[in-house]
């Protein structure tokens, strides 16, 4: 019999991240074969072409597609999508797979869900049923319902898609793929290299060897406007920390100029001799560096999700990762200096953090291949209500 | 106080007749500006070109955008998408809408629903929440997960929006606008026009005084292999009916290609002498040419809605309607010339047949426009569980 | 040493026809990889689906994209080119061809001129520096400038390339490749074939026994209101032959709902029992079926190339083939129907037609691959004056 | 009588000041009617946003068009492309000009081009006919042959488009539009402002009043790989410079990343305590500068053709405007840091220079306006031999 071929679509660096066990998984599957295409930012230098990461890591690059549309507004994130569905369509012509994947809830990952939908390609959603109140999701629950099979991280978003309305039979609390590599890393915790060495970045190099804090901090969509104004409130914290500071740049998104605009202006107007700015670094290699810090602060969900399983305090701040579930490690903030600079005080105090498996416990890559080698392949679904 | 801008996205002819009182109330509103958008098939002559009705009935377009790619296979339908994207954004970007409508489940309405929530423009969907277990549930129901406010056409389909975490609020049973029209033929039910002289047409132009029927049978995506298998079945009961059949050709879908092809060949091998084809017809017009035949055969939309309202027989086929509300006049058959057949002859022996509000009671034009130039101007939600 | 990877773009029927020898010679060439990417029209049912052939004559297809969008009119045939260069940059992005070879001038074509010639991919033109006068003429040329090597059907063409400023040592003189088909066909020219089994087609099926004439005229772009009234002069000469007539529907352009439109109506409103309609034939059985023939009219390149080799009566309608190359085959008359009938009638009393290399000796197929096997890699140029 | 509709597509920042005094005439003529449209570049902040200028010199835009497809290499200049044809299709369908007008040869001007030539739109091609040796050249020619009027800015490109095949009837010299902005700011040729307040950018700010130099080089399109490596030649004459120095931000090209790159490298590694950085500027108060300026250092075609009007001395480095007409005022060298460092020292040493005509006499803008207003309406052509 022949193997199944599945296609993933990759569109960002920290999907990337967030998926590689499931990569390896579906490669190493004796019934599936794996049909990687790499899509937007994550061709991208200035996000940190997760594509270089990808064949390093032996993966072979079936497609590429190229669909960011510049601007940085909101409407070029509305034509990303439409030239992603457009050239998409072309790759799953060409390609022929016969299960698609798509990730979490990036605007561009509707591209995906809508050329394999109405391909009659049966759909597979990673990470859908989580809430956080913005634009995200909004396009995460419109991908659930095109989707087919469901691969959630945690038992309440496993509700939530059965809730819209979801058959679930075909609804899985698979755990979050991305706990698979904090469960690699929580085996040898040594941090085990320099990031100045390996990473380069911009900035001053403060010795790391006492503790040190992670920051990182990207635009909410829907607050546009407002993004230069809320990074402003967290740069507002460095001159009052003591500790070395890995700050680390936020990925594309409507927004990002304020953000990217703001920090800019901060570098050239302070002195900041303990600060020290990353582009990106590898997964593993990043998770390695959170579980050896003191605090991350920001409102990246590598706070909620991995630090929450590695007991890593968190500072989190705004709406972005509103109503996801929480492990033992968040201190939720709004933007603003004060409470931010309190809390961060709070977390660097604490001895030690419990590890939670609210977002799985480790084996989510394997569980989700072994899922797309046998669920019944179908694309045909009606409401469940 | 400047007027609301409010941009109504056209793709086809029928979704046309179903909104054609939405726009005119629009119009009419003191407190609203109407910027009509004319789309996809709704631009195509072998469509029967909608374009050329609304500038009869007196509406100024602001836009046209060209982007049905040929192929009529599923490729096809999801590139029309992505082009309706990224042509659409820009069409917004610059028309500065305060509001932009999208109309039903019509694949490429999705472009109308991405374009506008991704550009943050607070978006209505009119006729969500309804189920009919083909690919257009999926595009329906991810629209409603898009969109920030809801007319629904009855009282059921308010509930279905709610239950997918709509805030209540927000969801509102306006009834179908295509009862309106319904209801204004029924003031006046005389047919009044000869419809060979003003539509045209190919083949025989049976005598219709006593009495016809109508055949509107549109290709089934998620079946496009069976298109024409479907169409047969059909076709095959023309020798067995003695009244004059009055038969309008399929709308764009993937699939038109087997149920055209279908026709054309049946055509060919057979002397129809009791049978003319259409290509359309004005909403009204068609309205008044069914409340006068014996029955209505086939799986349109219209026979659910419209005819519910108006008390016309209709012999609905296949799955295409599944799971939408009924009235009083439908018979549900599957795809087989027997039953269809049998079916057809129970409803032309009916004397008369209750008229049903299921679908709304007249007025839904006039409450929509109100509702848009009343509700809160937003885009930001969150799911209602 | 590597294979030279040779990507050509086939987007239409009649190209397809036109370059098999090259892309045969191509397959063979030990020094030659061939990446053969189908488009447009040349994917399409209605316009007799090009692959299909593509694959029986055992060819692989490396790429397929859909880009025609619907309208067949100005507009789209824009739309189409600019989908065509969106989606070939991605194709070209992931095949990585050594050189791009395009053919002719249909207006699609200039897609792929675009999409190589900025990507810096070496692009090689098939057919360039010939003189139609319409917006073939503006498309033919423009390619030309984008183009690094050119390989021109007659000896006039090559020095009209020169002229237009292209270094002469990279303007060929191969002949034209559809002429290798006419020279296979001449080594053994009996017909061979029913066409009405082998090609289906609607109509009656007149005896061919005793002769026959072929019809082949399509819309000429820049004339697009005047389409219908084109092909109706042509038509009209229908009741005045009586020869069985084969007529050859037109391929796709702006214009062809006039001209389809036309012949259409023309069949439903006469009686033409000598006439058949095919859709389309495999190039080999059309040159056989012209070389068996009395005359071919209509304004089809294949009457002025093809049937100036084999020595068959052209009857050549119109502005089309202006200021191409003639054989000794041609008469050339306007869109009159008694000048088409005179003219007719005087080709097919003729005895013997001589044969002409003006468009090549029937080898150009190898000329051309040796010239892609051993051209530098180049795509910098300056004009030549 | 109606006025001649004119629609301008402006696609970058220099393109807008080139033609600037074409639109104000076009803008004041009694028989036409300006649409501008403006697209790609010239609505992104990071390339100076041109629409504000637009804005600010009293235009008004009619339509708006994002395509930059993000990437910076030349996949995403061809798919930006792609993307501007067919939006462009959609505006042009919407405005129905009578005759569009695109400006010099960045390849995003193609899909004005092909927009306009497809739509039998007649077609104006300002600045036709140069030669400079890159893909540059490739388009400008091929943009000459999808034109239907000419408007160059020297004789010898008006004889060059006349050799191209076009017919001279609608080849006009005309001189260039810039030489009209330079001629005002000759009648007052003060600087008038303090380039520091009035722009900011980053950097010292070392006082002008004893002379400074300008910088402004781009990086070349087919030298993509060397483009850091070339602006590094010109970086190392930055320690041998006494005289200020204002350093102009190339605009967006493929290859832009190595040139912006290798200016922010040497940013961080020289304390640069006489060099200011420029984002842009008026076209008004940028020939200003230069005419106060002891020297223009870069390849900008600035240097060539309004330089040559204001006779300011040039140091032209490298291939991209070879063989471009010459003033008095050049010298040219290649990317050398030596060759550049003593051909500085050369200009900044000379007296005067005379002024050249070469490039027009500063009427370009009322000539080109009353030629669009009186050449007849055409789109259909043939080659001149």
């Amino acid at each position: 019999m022949s193997k199944r071929k599945i296609a993933v679509v990759i569109t960002a660096r920290p999907s990337y991240s967030r998926v590689k066990t499931v990569l390896q998984a579906i490669q190493k599957h004796p019934d599936l074969e794996l049909q990687l295409i790499v899509a937007a930012s994550a061709l991208l230098d200035r996000y940190g072409s997760a594509v270089n990461y990808m064949l390093q890591d032996g993966f072979e690059i079936a497609a590429k597609v190229f669909n960011v549309l510049e601007g940085e507004n909101l409407t070029a994130a509305a034509k990303t999508t439409g030239i992603g569905i457009l050239e998409l369509s072309t790759v799953f012509e060409n390609l022929k797979p016969d299960i698609v994947v798509t990730v979490a809830d990036r605007f561009e990952t509707m591209a995906t869900a809508i050329a394999a939908s109405y391909m009659n390609i049966p759909l597979a959603h990673i990470q859908g049923g989580e809430v956080t109140g913005n634009i995200d999701e909004k396009v995460r629950h419109a991908i659930t319902k095109l989707s087919d099979y469901h691969f959630t991280a945690s038992e309440s978003a496993r509700e939530r898609v059965i809730k819209l309305g979801e058959n679930p039979d075909f609804v899985f609390n698979t755990g979050c793929p991305s706990i698979d590599i904090a469960a690699e890393v929580l085996k040898n915790p040594e941090l085990g290299f320099n990031p100045y060495e390996k990473y380069g970045g911009v900035g001053e190099q403060p010795d790391l060897t006492n503790g040190y804090v992670v920051v990182m901090q990207h635009p909410v969509t829907t607050e546009y406007q407002d993004s230069r104004k809320h990074i402003h409130e967290t740069l507002n914290i460095l001159p009052h920390i003591k500790l070395p500071v890995l700050w680390f740049w936020p990925n594309v998104d409507a927004g990002a100029d304020g953000t990217s605009a703001g920090i800019r202006s901060f570098r050239e107007h302070h002195d900041l001799t303990h600060v020290h700015f990353f582009k990106n670094m590898t997964g593993d290699d990043f998770l390695r560096l959170l579980k050896n810090s003191k605090c991350l602060i920001g409102n990246s969900s590598v706070g909620i999700r991995e630090c929450a399983f590695l007991g890593v305090p968190v500072v989190n701040i705004g709406s972005r990762q509103n109503k996801r579930d929480r492990g033992y490690n968040v201190i939720d903030v709004t933007y603003d200096t004060d409470e931010i600079l309190q809390a961060v005080n709070q977390q660097i105090n604490k001895k030690t953090i419990e590890s939670s498996n609210v977002y799985g416990g480790g084996n989510a890559g394997a569980v989700i291949a072994n899922l797309l080698a046998t669920v019944p392949l179908q694309f045909h679904k009606t409401i469940n209500y």
